[in-house]
């Protein structure tokens, strides 16, 4: 049997009300996008045209001919009450609302949301949005969506990570440069907008049960059951990570204003996500690059009798890398004399290996290929070290494929590494794109490397113990 | 006169010990950036060439016919001694040492560099490094250092922004990521190494003196003299930021072995640092930003009574802006009614302006460009509203160049404005040229904008009072 959210996720038949051939407007978008995607029967909805991106469109919803489960609803706010009757009539058990006009626009936009629940719920139907982007999904390619980008076919791979995001915009021009920017795998990103029906707990109680999610990431400006939440994120080990917006008076009043959210509801606060297992932060990219290292990293067992260790191309890197791990009160490794030796006949005589490892008069000898495959093995097999990071100068003399056999290390010991590259751009680009093909995540500063160890430390702790 | 640290920034005729014709080592790159920057006479010595690059090469110092004032030393360590003595009886008054193999690396090198030290003063000779890359200077085009990329040539744009680096490898893959990341104006960046004479004090006190000198940031692994920097920072107008690393006992250790750096000189920290107006960092890009944000700006002047204005593509980012101004205890502007009018007018009817200006539907009503300039203006004129952050949704239906406007406007006002994009990558970029042209910032996160803030307000309040 469906789940309730099913007719969302995997619909039998979808329907776009307010579909349009004016190229540029988000009906035109909608449905563009769901035609790329989505595999199902697809019904354009518009009096005005018999036809639209060569489908049929039809006149209202009574005229589609076959089954339809799901609804896109992209007309003015007002006419919400009557098109829920006549879906009901229709059969349709879900409704995307991605028009604004509801209760972000003042009381009589409250009222009539408040009016479409409670119609909705009585005959049977789920309401999402409204004021939202609906959902894009990686795997069934469904954009139910009027992100303009066509990028996203290409720049969507499959993948483990589900967010979920309470705003519209952070849902389209914020994700075009995430998923531009890193290789993160999607299973789904999902714009909730107001939240009037399905919200972030019906999410969550779906994404823990869902085989496709693995980690999952939330912009949130409100939390509608404290409680609901902190008992999902204790009951799953999939990692969840929450920026939870209008932390302070002036950012409530703002929630306020954008998604008509009661950010104020205080009885979730730091305390509780820490005990509850949810890692918190407080940036956008902050919130992505946390979520992308959950994606790569699934079986670490931080130990704190071992220790983070560092390869660096550069001695001062390795210190500000030593100082920020220090910070976060991360154990920093102390390798073994047997490690420091091996390492050691990389080294010009004049230098002495200690930690953390400055390679650059090593790799000055030797290359970069032979120096960081060398010394991260060597530091794979040191039972001290738990985890490493690597820095490097990423130039044109190298052949970044080395990556690969660091990426086999990593799959084997199951001790994670995560990856800073300083040097050109293009050279900078190919290390990354080599290495997070490898399982192995680049990012874009040392202290963002060294707090991805402190939430991964938190995480894996936590749920060590369940 | 001749200052004594002109012989290395302004010298008459310069040498290079140890150039080379084989590609790809550090003394053939030594050489090959000299000849390209350079306007003075260079000669390269080393006995195996007749001629390097096209111009004579001499077998020793004692052959060079003409007046020769800085040395740069990049052959073995141990002829030191030696070569100091004979540049004094050539005249030489300036040596950089690029090789490694002293203080660094162990007793001996420890015991080489201090006699050489020694030496070079008692026949008044400075010395420079040694283990280090020497320096760039954007605007005499002075690349005395073996930086292998050619890139410098055309990314090096001249400035105000002076940069001492204690760490050869951060002066130079760092610096060619900053270099490519950024649109910053170099002044000089300099690589001091072990600084076994010429230090991070001796180039502060020429540079708070330096015309081309606007704002300085430091990496330093351990202070000469703490009192004295202060004393420096507290007598000048020009931002100082450092980034002092060796702040924890692990990274004490670690800068011991790096650059033979006591880093643990504990009587300048960061209270000290705060009393004298020094902005603390401790990451590398953090470093970056926030010196190239007092590169851009010049004349703030920070008022608790006014306030940052937030103008955003998104209400989620604005709230998550509103949080993170609050964290930082910086005032967020309340605009004043009259304002809010003028934005209304760009609104769709069913949504009320309010702050942070979340401008995502006047911008699908009235397009990028015009919303932006618009609300820019009104804000300016706004006498609650001391400066701005601009958050946009870059997108190839806008044209970048109203950047220029919005420029003109912050001349005009002397309110700063500090920009993030988000969206497709090539339009971002755009977004950023046209925008770091006209005067106007870029940062990567919302959070990198705000700690930009809370650096321009302890500095500007700071100095306002002097």
């Amino acid at each position: 049997m469906k789940h309730e959210l099913d007719y969302f996720f995997h619909p039998d038949g979808v329907a776009i009300l307010g579909a349009s051939e004016i190229v540029g407007s988000d009906g035109f978008y909608i449905l563009r996008n769901v035609c790329a995607g989505y595999t199902g029967k697809v019904y354009p909805v518009n009096p005005k045209y018999q036809e639209l991106l060569g489908i049929p469109c039809y006149p209202d919803i009574e005229s589609i001919p076959d089954k339809v489960e799901c609804l896109i609803y992209f007309i003015p706010a007002r006419f919400i009450l009557d098109i829920i009757r006549r879906s009901a009539a229709k059969g349709i058990k879900a409704i995307i609302i991605e028009s604004a006009g509801f209760a972000e626009a003042g009381k009589e936009g409250a009222k009539l949301q408040k009016d479409a629940v409670e119609l909705a719920h009585s005959l049977g139907i789920r309401l999402w949005g409204p004021n939202c982007m609906g959902y894009l999904d990686g795997h069934t390619r469904n954009v139910f969506s009027f992100v303009h980008s066509e990028k996203w076919k290409t720049m969507m791979h499959p993948g483990d990570v589900t967010l979920i995001v309470q705003s519209g915009m952070l849902s389209a021009g914020f994700l075009m440069s995430v998923l531009e920017r890193d290789t993160i795998g999607i299973s789904k990103v999902c714009s909730i907008g107001n939240k009037c029906d399905v919200n972030e707990i019906d999410l969550l109680e779906y994404f823990v049960q869902d085989d496709t999610t693995g980690v999952i990431g939330c912009y949130l400006e409100s939390i509608v059951d404290g409680k609901k939440l902190l008992k999902i994120a204790q009951s799953t080990s999939k990692p969840i990570v929450i920026l939870k917006s209008g932390r302070s008076e002036q950012g409530k009043k703002a929630a306020l204003s954008h998604t008509a959210s009661l950010a104020g509801n205080t009885m979730v606060v730091s305390g509780a996500f820490k005990q509850a297992g949810i890692v918190q932060v407080v940036d956008l990219y902050e919130l992505i690059d946390i979520v992308k290292a959950f994606s790569y990293i699934k079986n670490y067992r931080p130990d704190k009798n071992k220790g983070i260790a560092v390869m660096t191309f550069s001695g001062g890197a390795g210190i500000v890398t030593t100082d920020l791990l220090a910070d976060y009160a991360i154990p920093i490794a102390q390798p073994q004399e047997a490690t420091l030796q091996k390492v050691q006949q990389l080294f010009p005589s004049w230098m002495s290996a200690s930690h953390p490892l400055d390679l650059w008069p090593a790799i000055e000898q030797n290359g970069s290929e032979k120096v960081y495959t060398t010394v991260a093995g060597a530091l794979m097999e040191d039972e001290r070290v738990d985890a490493i990071i690597i820095e490097c100068f990423a130039t044109q003399h190298s052949d970044p494929s080395f990556w690969g056999e660091i990426g086999n290390m990593v799959k084997q010991s199951q001790k994670p590494v995560l990856a800073w590259a300083v040097g050109e751009k293009i050279i900078v680009e190919q290390y990354k794109k080599h290495a997070e093909a490898s399982g192995i995540p680049f990012f874009g500063e040392i202290g963002r490397c060294v707090q991805i160890f402190k939430a991964l430390g938190f995480h894996f702790n936590k749920r060590g113990s369940i």
